[in-house]
C-alpha cells in the first residue's frame, strides 16, 4: 500500500501495521465466536453487520432491485462490505457500507485526540481499531429525501489487543429537496424517541450538534434540515454498555424513521423544474461532503482506502448552475429559509 | 462582512480592513490613469481587465450568445467582474473572472509564507493586495476539452502603499474526456512557444509543476493533461518587468491555444454513452477542485468571498457512477493511462 501524500484536511497519513491485531481478531471470532464476554470492538461489528443485511433487505422490497454487495480486504488488517444500489426504480443511487481499519496512530494524532480523550496515554504510537456503518440513499423523485445514516466505533489498544480508550459516534439527518413538515417532524420525532429512552438531554444536543455540523458554512447554509449528530460518547459520558445500547437504537430506528417517508413520496408527480431543483440541492450536497465533511477527508487520507466506497455518499448526478435562486414565496425558497435559520421538528 | 469561521483548508481567516488603500488606488487610477510608472498591481489590473474583455469577446463569437456581466465590491475595498456564459451553444458553462482582494495578513499567514519569500518582513501583521483573473470553459460537447487558465499577483504593500514583496503565479491546463493526441500537442506547443520566449527552463519546470499539483491524489490520477502552472514567481526568480511580460505572453497565448481546439470539436458527432464518459469526467473535476485545489479554498475563506464567482469553475452538470471502469483498450481506457502516467507532448 502506497501512503497517500495528499494532505487531505491536513491530517499526517496513518501507518498501518497491525497486522497481527486484525489476525488475533479474526482467529478469537472464527474459534470462540462473539458473545456478550467479546472485546466491544467485535460485538459492534457483529450487530452492524446484521442491521447491514436488515436494511438492504428493506431497500431491496421497496425498490424492487438488488443491491451489488462488494467485499474488500484492507491489505493490512481490516477490510468492508459495500452494498449498492445504482439506477433503481426508487433510489438513483443507494450505498450501505461497512468498513473496519486496524492501524497505527502517529503521536501527532494522539495528541490532537487526547484534547477530548483525556484518558489517551502519552505514547509515540498507538494501535487504533475503526468501525464504521455509512449509508446514504439518494431517490430519484424530488419529493422523496436523502437520507444519511452513520454509526462507528473507534478504540485504541493496548499490544495485548485489550481495549485502552474507545468511543462511539454517529447521526442520522435527512436532506429534502422540497419540505414536506410531515416527514421531517415524523423523522425528528423517532431519532427524539430512540434518544430519550438513553437520556432525555441527548436529543436536544444531537438536534444541535448535528445543525451545526452539516453546515455549508461558506453559503451559510445547512445541508439538510437536521437530525442527529454525535461523536466521542466515551466513559466521561456514558459508560460502554450503555453505550452500545444507544448505538443498537439508533440504528434500530432507521427504518421506522425514514421508511414511512419513501414510501408516501417515491411515486409522487413532479415537473421538469423540480427536477432541476433538485440537482442543485445535490450540488450543494457534494460541496458539503468533499469540502466540510471529517469523515469523507479522514477516508480519504487513510492509507489503502477504497475511494469508490467513501465517495458513494455523492449523488448520482448533480448541477451547479450559476446565479440559480428559488422564486421568493416559493416552495423552494422556503427549504433556502429553514436551511439557513435550523428548525426545531419536535 | 462576518468573518467566516469555516476552516477550509486550515487557514486562518484573512482580517479585510485596507479601505483606505483600496480608495488611494482608486483615486490613482481616475486622477492620473495607468502608466508605465504606476504600481504594478494597477498595470496588472488594467491589463487583466482588457484581456477579460478580449477572451470574452472572442468566446461569445464562437458560441453566439452573450456573456452574462456582474460586477461586484468587496466592502472592505476590492471586488470583481464575473462573466458567465451557461446554458450556450458550444459551452455548458464557461466563467471568465476577475477578483482583486485588498486585504491584512495575520502574523500564522506571514509566517506561511515567508517559507518561499525570503524577503518578507516579520510583523504582526502586513496589509496584503491579491489580483486574480480565473477562466474555465466547458463545453457541451464531449469531444471539446475544458480549459482553465489562471493568473494572479500578490503583494504586501508598506503603510504608504508601495510595494514590498510581489510574486506572480498562473498557468492554463486542458481537460479532455476523449483525448486528441494533436490537440494535446497543439495545447502544449503553444504554452511552451510563449514560455520559451522568456526562460527555456520555464516550460520543462511549469509542465511538471502542473502534472503534480492538478492531481487527483485520492485517485492517483491527474485531473487533466497538463499544461502548465507556476507559482511563487518573486524577485529570485524574475525581475518585476520581466515577470510581468511573461505573464502577458501566458495570456495572450491563450486564445491561440485553445480556439483552434475548440473550433475543431465543438461540432463533431457522439453518442450517449461519450457524453456520459463526459458527466463522470466532470465528476472528477468538481472532485479535485474541492478536495485539493488551493485557490478555491483561499477562496471560500476569505471574508466576504462571493461564492458564485468562485464555483463558476464547476460543470453544470456531473455525475459519480459507482465504480464505473473503462473497457481495456478503449478510448476511455486511453485517457485514464495518460492522466495517471502524464505525458511529454511536445
Amino acid at each position: 500500500v502506497s501512503v497517500l501524500t495528499c494532505a487531505v484536511a491536513n491530517q499526517k497519513p496513518l501507518k498501518l501495521d497491525s497486522r497481527s491485531l486484525a489476525d488475533k481478531d479474526e482467529r478469537t471470532k472464527r474459534e470462540d465466536g462473539v458473545t456478550e464476554e467479546s472485546p466491544m470492538r467485535l460485538r459492534m461489528e457483529e450487530f452492524i453487520r446484521e442491521k447491514q443485511k436488515e436494511i438492504v433487505f428493506a431497500l431491496e422490497q421497496i425498490d424492487g432491485k438488488a443491491f451489488r454487495l462488494d467485499e474488500w480486504q484492507r491489505p493490512n488488517g481490516g477490510g468492508g462490505l459495500s452494498c449498492v444500489l445504482q439506477d433503481g426504480s426508487v433510489f438513483e443511487k443507494a450505498g450501505v457500507n461497512i468498513s473496519v481499519v486496524y492501524g497505527t496512530l502517529p503521536k501527532a494524532a494522539i495528541d490532537k485526540m487526547r484534547v477530548n480523550h483525556k484518558n489517551l496515554p502519552d505514547e509515540e504510537q498507538l494501535d487504533f481499531y475503526a468501525l464504521g456503518l455509512s449509508m446514504v440513499l439518494h431517490p430519484h423523485n424530488p419529493m422523496a429525501p436523502t437520507v444519511h445514516l452513520n454509526c462507528r466505533y473507534f478504540e485504541t489498544m493496548k499490544p495485548d489487543g485489550t481495549s485502552q480508550a474507545w468511543w462511539f459516534g454517529g447521526g442520522s439527518d435527512l436532506t429534502p429537496s422540497y419540505l414536506f413538515d410531515e416527514d421531517a417532524i415524523h423523522f425528528h420525532k423517532t431519532l427524539k424517541d430512540a434518544c430519550d429512552k438513553h437520556d432525555k438531554d441527548y436529543y436536544p444536543r444531537f438536534k444541535k450538534w448535528c445543525d451545526e455540523y452539516f453546515c455549508n458554512k461558506h453559503r451559510g447554509e445547512a445541508r439538510g434540515i437536521g437530525g442527529i449528530f454525535f461523536d466521542d460518547l466515551d466513559e466521561t459520558v456514558v459508560d460502554a454498555e450503555n453505550g452500545f445500547a444507544f448505538i443498537k437504537e439508533v440504528l434500530n430506528s432507521f427504518l421506522p424513521s425514514y421508511l414511512p417517508i419513501i414510501e408516501k413520496r417515491k411515486d409522487m408527480p413532479f415537473t421538469p423544474t423540480e427536477k432541476e431543483w433538485q440537482q442543485i440541492r445535490r450540488g450543494r450536497y457534494v460541496e458539503f461532503n468533499l469540502v466540510h465533511d471529517r469523515g469523507t477527508a479522514f477516508g480519504l487520507n487513510v492509507p489503502g482506502s477504497r475511494v469508490e466506497s467513501i465517495l458513494i455518499s455523492l449523488p448520482l448526478t448533480a448541477q451547479w448552475r450559476y446565479m440559480h435562486e428559488a422564486d421568493p414565496k416559493s416552495r423552494e425558497q422556503r427549504l433556502v429559509e429553514v436551511l439557513q435559520n435550523p428548525k426545531e421538528w419536535v
